[in-house]
């Protein structure tokens, strides 16, 4: 049976841990980032997959995702159930290609995430396996990656981060929205490699 | 931070993958097999702890425990509600030695099993940190299981398994009932080591 595993990656801690655990785990690992065709926003993503040995690759999707994303959260006020679709219709299109996938959701998050239904109803549309941090609490995420990982803390901007909240913001900016509204300054973390 | 964790360990499959996916994560693991004083069942574990290259430990439990729960299977005429109440019980009482705990239940099972509100409960009530096998379906532990694991395959006897059942069947026949009625002979998966 195949043992490649398609990991979302964002460049950030929980997607590194993810990739990281299903490595040693004995699966062939490859790192995926979705890209709306707005922002080269997975530049970041790429440099942290570079920095911890794992191939790296860009997943298009339709910029249609993206647009219906940004009238969600400018309607709403606030990014919550956006981000929540515009996660699940990424998680939906990687599994369109590959058998085994896997997020870096925790098991207290709240959003973006599947739910057991969602799992359970993506897995056998899908045909799939799908993996996330479900065995770990926030506290076990933070000792075991901070353990792992070299982590960089900086103000967040365009181009330190993979999120989805980049291509958002830009696009919401275009559309005349103002998304220092939506998503107020903060501070972004990235892991940059692994710890001696 | 102390990076030690507990794993409730039974040599099977399950809890050799949490066990061997905490090594590989950074974690210094110890094993512990419950046992309630009526039968030396820890033995197929400890030596399954071996051949992974683990320190075995025993968790010495009250036999009120294992007597408790067996009147709640006769009383019932099934194991499951009693499974589930041993279980907690021992996943409670290792608690209280360690900071980092884990088991090896899985998404899709169904019992012995605690849920989220159990498990926040715990976190809160014991400070300790609670990881299991949520992360993964039953097809993706039957895949990496597979991948990382010699199992032996046996009809189920005494002494080659150190689940609860076992303890759980001696004390059942004591006290004048059949065990053979609550748990029918089935196979039993035992961990003899690493694939090569």
């Amino acid at each position: 049976m195949s043992m490649k595993a398609a990991v979302l990656y964002s460049g950030g801690k929980d997607s590194s841990f993810v990739a990281v655990m299903l490595k040693r785990l004995g699966l062939d690992v490859e790192l995926f980032t979705a890209n709306f065709g707005v922002y080269d926003s997975y530049v970041p993503a790429s440099k942290s997959a570079d920095a911890l040995g794992f191939k790296h690759n860009v997943l298009k999707m339709d910029k249609s995702i993206l647009e219906k994303t940004c009238e969600m959260i400018l309607d709403d006020g606030f990014p919550n159930d956006g981000i929540k679709y515009i996660h699940k219709q990424t998680i939906e299109a990687l599994a369109d290609d590959h058998d085994i996938i896997a997020d870096g959701t925790r098991r207290d998050d709240r959003t973006p995430k599947l739910d057991i239904n969602q799992i359970k109803s993506l897995e056998d549309r899908k045909q799939v396996q799908y993996i996330n941090l479900d065995s770990f609490g926030h506290k076990s995420v933070k000792l075991i990656t901070e353990n792992l990982f070299e982590i960089s803390h900086e103000k967040s901007n365009k181009d330190n981060s993979s999120d989805f909240e980049v291509e958002i913001r830009t696009l919401i900016d275009e559309m005349g929205g103002n998304s220092l509204d939506i998503f107020p300054e903060h501070y972004q973390t990235r892991v940059i490699g692994y710890k001696q």
